[in-house]
């Protein structure tokens, strides 16, 4: 039997979230690409950055604006390993990313398929692509290793 | 008859947004206070900026946090003249802001009292006690002047 390869850009974000957690940091990591080349990366630092807003994808969809030139992301995709809260689904819509795909889902703080579910309000502006599940069980277990050391 | 004078911090907000259009970017002002000194202010900057998370709010939230050296907000109050979208919403919950007031209602990309209705949800783990009016058709005549010259 042959395992599911992950795709790359979601094995570096899984990564991303590991070194998260090393730092001390809640292990969410976020990548965005642009045609299949990496160009902006982050993971979780409200603690380190004293920064409530910081979460991997505010901070990797503020580095791909500046390196792009440009507010808005319409050629690129966002990889996260957690289904993004309600503030993060706000970013990606200010933002027009094309597609999200993201790993465990997170019925405590999520904004897409729980709480605000922001891509379904009828106000939205911008509905992205969204594909769940993608790396799921390795995001999960990261984020309960991280909180049952914490306990 | 006396007009009611707006509270000192609503009335920053209101000169930050009149900033905010005359540097070419949609009129939101927000200013961050405790103990009713002000911490941190901001108008919007995503054209000048290339940040499309630079709303007023994320930027006084992410100030005020760097000000106090603390990732949490408890015991300021934020006074924006708009009605914070998802996004911004959900920065006031981690930030964990005691108040917030704002000026004009925004039916179209509001999510407090519309759309994703963030502080509603029953996952929210913080909700601010909000004020919601004070300065209204100021910040509302900002808003249409604006939008009205860029048509």
């Amino acid at each position: 039997m042959t395992g599911w390869t992950l795709p790359q850009p979601m094995q570096r974000a899984l990564k991303l979230a590991e070194a998260s957690a090393a730092a001390g940091e809640v292990p969410v990591g976020a990548v965005i690409t642009r045609g299949g080349e990496v160009i902006a990366e982050a993971h979780n630092t409200p603690r380190e950055t004293c920064d409530p807003t910081a979460h991997a994808e505010i901070l990797a969809i503020r580095r791909a604006a500046e390196t792009l030139g440009q507010e808005r992301l319409t050629t690129c995709e966002l990889w996260v390993t957690l289904e993004p809260c309600a503030m993060c689904a706000g970013a990606i819509v200010h933002a027009r990313l094309a597609k999200v795909y993201y790993a465990a889902s997170d019925p405590k703080g999520g904004g897409v398929e729980h709480g605000a579910r922001v891509f379904e309000q009828e106000q939205c502006l911008h509905r992205p692509e969204v594909y769940a599940g993608i790396g799921e069980a390795k995001a999960a277990e990261l984020l309960r290793a991280f909180f049952r050391e914490r306990r």
